[in-house]
């Protein structure tokens, strides 16, 4: 097989064996950020740009030290410093950036869709790293390639995605990922941040935490936005905290002892999770993000090899 | 002919040799950037550092790439988070960072004349990447280098500067390097932003635009400051779109049929041009953008290569 | 003898032959900025993050130059671009930056201890540009290489540190360095900003500026900052200049011809030092930042040396 697409934009148009490749690639770049010389010429030349409308310290920084590790150019792009303020367009600024001959744009917005848009607009590869409430879709690929690395496999096992499942890119990108992978999803969280028709998405609902983690793997615990109480939708941090904070006291009754604990971080400790549960045995937190570099190296590799050969052929 | 020019601050003191010798030694790097390695080890080891004193996404970027595609180091240090809170003046932070054996000074400041005074007082080269409403000289550069590969040549060309004359760096650089390569230039504008005694810079003044467009070659197109409708000096941006943006229904009328649009970016949409001109056929704002980073690439070899020498000779 | 430590935390547990070590390393490194191609290959593939929680821009620039002509990785982290402002705790940032397989942290932080702290935390070695009114140790160690250099020596040197000794890390660092190396070491400063019990660390006190410069070889002269005043730590700026500031008039009066002039900088030019003396011939102020390189570029060798040997033998 062959990795064809020349952007990623979301999980949700992928398939099984696109996943698939994303993940394998991943692994064998793994290695790399081990050695003590974490370098390879694989992208020597190449130009990245980073783009981001929103702060970002962790997936800004994954992807620039998975762009260095490939030996790629990486240039940082935010809109505090950027022209944005002389009330530019993003299309323009964006087309701008293009007409610099840059190979991959990498961007995350604060809103749904403008991934797509602008890889309409613009011959750079673009690459997804968070659009609003819609899609994250490289947090995903390094959740789901941490559940393969710990599990041995991620068809047939059982997900709980657990939190504001509405305002989530992280859980609408894992639900399509491990879906579309054979894993069995169920989401958990309070009635007002579950979607309406999410069971469309071929999930398990459930607003009870016990019925949640009760034949659960995995535990995928999102983090809890302050500003969601502000908007009506949660009364009280400390009651989200009783009745869904994941404490040991609530593992010992209703998980499995090897229960796989998740979170995209940062947590908000003490509410969605407590910082016991965040640094116990089971929980890969810390491994997601060692994995997070991999799989972007994996992502910036692909996409620039299929933008190669779609060049050699015309 | 060799370049012996250890800073580039104007264009008002170069001569049509240098001016040349910049646009040619561009030609012979443009390549570079269409390949899939973008990069040549012309100035590896060398350190680069980008001062910038006013926000800018285009120029930081086009001159970072430029640095990054020929292995120079670059360092980006803006106001933002720049010591001179600490009340230190720019003599001391310029002196501070030429104790750090940099190559290269890259600077943009709304003073005007600082590169001039800077260069006389630190070793490093200075590159003047805008300052106050005085000279913009890549930008020119960038705009000659387009005319020249569109049109053949500079010498002749009709070249009409539409806008803000009076607060422009770009139409300031323009006018003296146009002027220079032999281009026949009109400035056009309202009478409230054409200096004083410009006719003295040999070119032809109006403040109508039937006249302005008549001969053209080429209309290059300015930004029109929003600010400057506060200060007075315009009646309101309708009015000004009215009498002096550029749209396809002036164009019928006043313009020849392939009349070259230029535009140093990025536009007011319907203030100075409407959007269907600025992305129309004859339009070259993004080829600008491209050959920009090609002329940064020849200003910083040349610039190095003149200091080289210089230090061999001593 | 071989240098062993994983991270520079402050010079108080150094010996001296540990800060030997260290200037003869910076000595061998400082030849390499004056090469038309200041790069080696020394570091290539490391990851270095420079973690600044307070604005800087000589120490950051300093540690990424040095950084880039030993040919590692750099990622910047400023505290304004960091989702330190989504209730991130300091301690969850500098784990997940060490999930992703740095080598070396260098981190400024406005409380005096973190360092340390941190360091226990986390595996990359730790390398402290600042740490409150605690220790700042490279720029003790730029300031003991620039004696040296000078001065030949810096055992039995006479050495004057000069102004607000109670909340500066820059005193605190270099009194113990200065020590160690047995140099004699004088404070000087008006009460309120002399700590109490500064006589156990082996220094002299006066707050008499003729005692201070009396027999003096150098003079360390240190940044008043304005925020003093507003605690009531300082009479006004203008009385601090008239008893304390260092000016031609009061050098001819109290001090050796050849006195050696250092502040760390930036200067409060005609409150702590005139200009004129800023400028003179006996100052070394611009040396100490080109110094401050060589000894960051050491700094960086060393420390990665160490973990390399320690990785080896596990």
């Amino acid at each position: 097989m062959e990795w064809t697409r020349g952007d990623l934009l979301g999980l949700e148009e992928l398939d099984r064996a696109e996943i698939e490749m994303i993940l394998d690639t991943a692994a064998s770049f793994k290695e790399i950020s081990s050695r003590p010389v974490k370098k390879v010429p694989t992208l020597r030349g190449r130009t990245i740009v980073l783009f981001f409308f929103e702060p970002s310290t962790r997936t800004r920084s994954s992807f620039e030290l998975a762009a260095k590790r490939l030996s790629a150019d990486s240039l940082n792009i935010s809109t505090s410093t950027s022209a944005l303020s002389k009330g530019e367009t993003i299309k323009d600024t964006l087309r701008n950036i293009e007409a610099m001959q840059v190979d991959i744009i990498v961007i995350r917005h604060s809103s749904s869709g403008i991934p797509w848009a602008l890889s309409r607009l613009v011959a750079p590869a673009i690459i997804n790293a968070g659009d609003g409430c819609h899609e994250h879709p490289t947090q995903a690929l390094l959740d789901m390639f941490t559940i393969k690395e710990k599990l041995g496999k991620i068809e047939g096992v059982n997900v709980t995605i657990l939190g504001d499942i509405a305002h989530s890119r992280v859980a609408r990108s894992n639900i399509w990922g491990l879906r579309k992978m054979g894993a069995n999803v169920t989401v958990c969280g309070p009635r007002t941040l579950l979607p309406r028709d999410i069971e469309k998405m071929g999930v398990i609902v459930t607003d009870n935490l016990k019925d949640g983690l009760k034949n659960a793997d995995v535990v995928n615990v999102l983090r809890i936005q302050r500003e969601r109480q502000k908007a009506g939708l949660l009364p009280s941090l400390r009651e989200y905290a009783q009745r869904f904070g994941i404490s040991s006291e609530k593992l010992r009754q209703f998980a499995r002892k090897d229960l796989l604990i998740m979170h995209p971080g940062p947590t908000n400790p003490g509410v969605e999770i407590t910082p016991e549960v965040a640094e116990s045995k089971t929980s890969v937190i810390l491994e997601q993000v060692t994995n997070g570099v991999a799989v972007r190296m994996a992502v910036l590799y692909l996409v620039a090899q299929a933008r190669d050969e779609t060049k050699e052929e015309e």
